[in-house]
């Protein structure tokens, strides 16, 4: 028996469709039971039989009862305990609250001196002509793009500002269909994995390097052979002697001991490549940051065989919000990626690629990585200057004069988590650098990583002297 | 010899820097020859001494002269085929011209009617409001997480907003920490992929299915097991006597053929995963559109032993250029993923994810989907009404009251390329159906696929009307 309720603001067909179905799982209604015509049900309860109808349908749609032209609906056998179990689990209530916070928020939120590695300043991000630039892009007929899915490297007009920018900033030589866009370095290398899983299942890294890289490359089946870094980066004897044909380097800033590549390991590097028919992945995340020289030339300059992958992204020089990165194919690798890849979507939003589009393209662009660098090293210069000052021989830095960070060893005697616990302490946050390595025993374990692209001058020098009680 | 040229405009530094550098590499300047001291070579040169030594620090970062305190810099032996090679390969020029254009920018300029599917209608998008809420978020004080790494989930607030609406309207059970944002469908399979092969290496999937989606797991490493195809959804018994320990689904509309899963099938499904310590992948990309009856409840509601992952996107029900996607985690993967993402960051940017989360908090997305459910059942009836009165009995139609496509078979003896080729001569683009099986025998080979969301009702009409007397 049905029991309808025209003040519930429940639709009636769904209270209709609501107790049939119940009454057929529940076996209160049998199977094969031919439920009652529409035009029977509708008068026994006083409804249209439009309304009846909606009911039968949404039932036939989901399954619970068949038809057959002109036979009306007859019930399904539905055997499942399955049905049972789900009204006892109970929907588990959500509250905004702490636990459902991740560590992560909280961290932002300590307050304090926080030399937290990868955050910008919003006052080095040119904020009012974004503004005018998405407000022309929203109100042009081009925002018909937005309801689209576009070109699967990314869009042509960036593609080919990114040319231009590459090649006269890092001396790389490529055409814009080797370039294709990502949402962020991780999408990229995920990319680059399904790419180069079909040649090799190892890569060589260096080691430290950036974990995020490291557990992306894991994470897709790559087997990690670490290759020590020395003072002037990646050992090439040991990646010599591995049997290696993938390797991971970032030879303008090492991440994150700061070692620069000389030319000779570049050179070294690439006839490795040649010789091995190996590749090599160039990240250049901090390239154009150089403060008391100009940019070094990529290595991907260096290459005429096509063995180099150059990677790069605007989340260091821009933005990391905005999540874009791009890599730059050599031609044997673009063919691959014409192959497999082609059902793919972009992963970069259409708008923000096209607002970085025009960014470029009017020349904000080169203004913009003037003025950063001018930005960052002032703060770079205040931090090396504040450390010398009030540390002294008592530390030494490693990695300055380029990128957002430096690593500072501490000879105190502290350990790693000694250092950042009594830094912390003191309200300064450090972050450290173990976790960088995938064997904790090769680092020194009294080494912080300190960035310093999200605070003032002031607060740089205030937070070195705090470090300098703490520590001292 | 140095030649200096204080009209050139080229800096000073570079000058000299660039002419030691060509004379080292050519061996003018013989290895371990100490450089002239600054004081001497800016006498000679009549430049300052910080050009000099400008210069000279830009060949010591990269590695062209060591140097010790005190003692100058001394010239590197540096032995390499490679640097002759470079000079020898021309930067490639690139011209703006068609070859450069990918197939698809090619394929979208094309005129007359396309019944391209997952494009959707510009006047469709809630563009006034998306453009005030773009310039209210730029003027806020949030504006700084743009310049910050954010949540790798994704905005919390967005994550709620997601898991309100999905338990409303799709009867997901979840709570927003299980959520995770991507940055398109595509990017959320290959996080799946990611946390999958840990457990097997082969997922079965619809025959036919989504072919990019195929193409991911593909990439990933994954063996593809095709599951055939009925009237009513994927074949279960296929299933049973597979060895896949994974499934990829679309049960609220099988894409492409329309069929939508029984709660029967739907149940068995689950029963099967239970069985077999198996994960259900349950893609519900269009769920929201449905026209003649309310949506029918997720896979996931009937879900208690976590083995269903849900995945859905934005693409068809708000705009695919937005590139935001998002998956439900059962608990188990939550905590794998915990574990083994930590270092991930968020694909998706913040500014898109913020202006959403307002979107859907503001009340706006309801509205939305109320409104392009109205838009697309009136194109869709538009469709159907006129394949049914032009074409009658002379075709079959699959998939209808749902989603933004149907498939259409087509009775007149022409294979799938004459249907498509006559098509586009008659200036109509419609879609092979073939490519999305693995075994394109499976496939009838006279069928095509219509989409129907780009079109305004009168387009549709005309389109049909076109296709009618290209194939009768």
């Amino acid at each position: 028996m049905l029991v309808i309720n025209k003040d519930s603001g429940i639709a009636l067909y769904e209270q209709i469709y609501n107790q049939l179905k119940e009454q057929i799982l529940s076996g209160q209604i049998l199977v094969n039971t031919m439920l009652p015509s529409t035009r029977n049900l509708a008068a026994t309860l006083q409804v249209s039989r439009n309304t009846v109808e909606s009911a039968y349908q949404q039932l036939y749609s989901e399954g619970y009862v068949t038809s057959k032209a002109g036979s009306g609906y007859r019930v399904e056998s539905i055997e499942s305990n399955l049905l049972k179990e789900i009204d006892s689990v109970a929907l588990e209530e959500y509250h905004d609250d702490e636990i459902f916070r991740s560590d992560f928020e909280n961290k932002l939120n300590n307050p304090g001196f926080n030399f937290q590695y990868g955050k910008l300043r919003i006052s080095d991000f040119p904020l009012r002509m974004y503004r005018k630039l998405i407000n022309q892009i929203l109100l042009s007929s081009d925002i018909e793009h937005i309801s689209a899915y576009n070109d699967r490297k990314g869009e042509l007009g960036l593609r080919i500002e990114i040319m231009k920018y590459l090649h006269e900033s890092r001396g790389v030589r490529c055409n814009p269909e080797q370039i294709v866009i990502c949402a962020g370095t991780l999408i990229g290398i995920g990319l680059l994995s399904q790419l180069l899983l079909q040649h090799t299942n190892s890569i060589a890294m260096e080691e430290p390097c950036y974990d995020s890289v490291r557990s992306a490359f894991m994470n897709h089946g790559f087997q990690i052979v670490p290759v020590s870094v020395e003072k002037d980066g990646i050992n090439l004897d040991l990646l010599r002697n591995s049997s290696a044909k993938l390797a991971y380097v970032t030879p303008s800033h090492q991440f994150p001991t700061g070692a620069v590549l000389p030319i000779n390991k570049r050179l070294g590097l690439i006839e490795w490549a040649n010789t091995n028919d190996a590749y090599l992945i160039e990240d250049d995340y901090d390239g154009e940051l150089r403060y008391n020289s100009r940019p070094i030339p990529s290595m991907q300059s260096l290459d005429t065989k096509g063995r180099v992958i150059y990677i790069n992204t605007f989340s260091k020089s821009f933005a990391p919000g905005l999540r874009l990165s791009f890599l730059v194919l050599p031609m044997a690798l673009m063919e691959e990626y014409q192959r497999g890849f082609s059902k793919y979507h972009s992963s970069a939003p259409w708008l923000e690629q096209k607002i970085m589009y025009r960014f470029m393209k009017d020349g904000h662009w080169s203004r913009h990585l003037r003025r950063i660098c001018v930005l960052n090293k002032k703060r770079h210069d205040t931090l090396i200057n504040t450390i010398n000052e009030v540390m002294g021989d008592h530390v030494t830095i490693y990695g300055k004069n380029a990128g957002l960070h430096i690593v500072l060893e501490v000879n105190n005697g502290l350990t790693e988590k000694e250092l950042i616990d009594s830094a912390e302490a003191a309200g300064v946050t450090v972050y450290p650098v173990s976790n960088y390595y995938v064997d904790p025993d090769n680092d020194t374990n009294n080494k912080v990583l300190i960035g310093f692209s999200s605070l003032s001058e002031n607060e740089i020098v205030r937070g070195i002297n705090l470090l300098k009680s703490a520590w001292f």
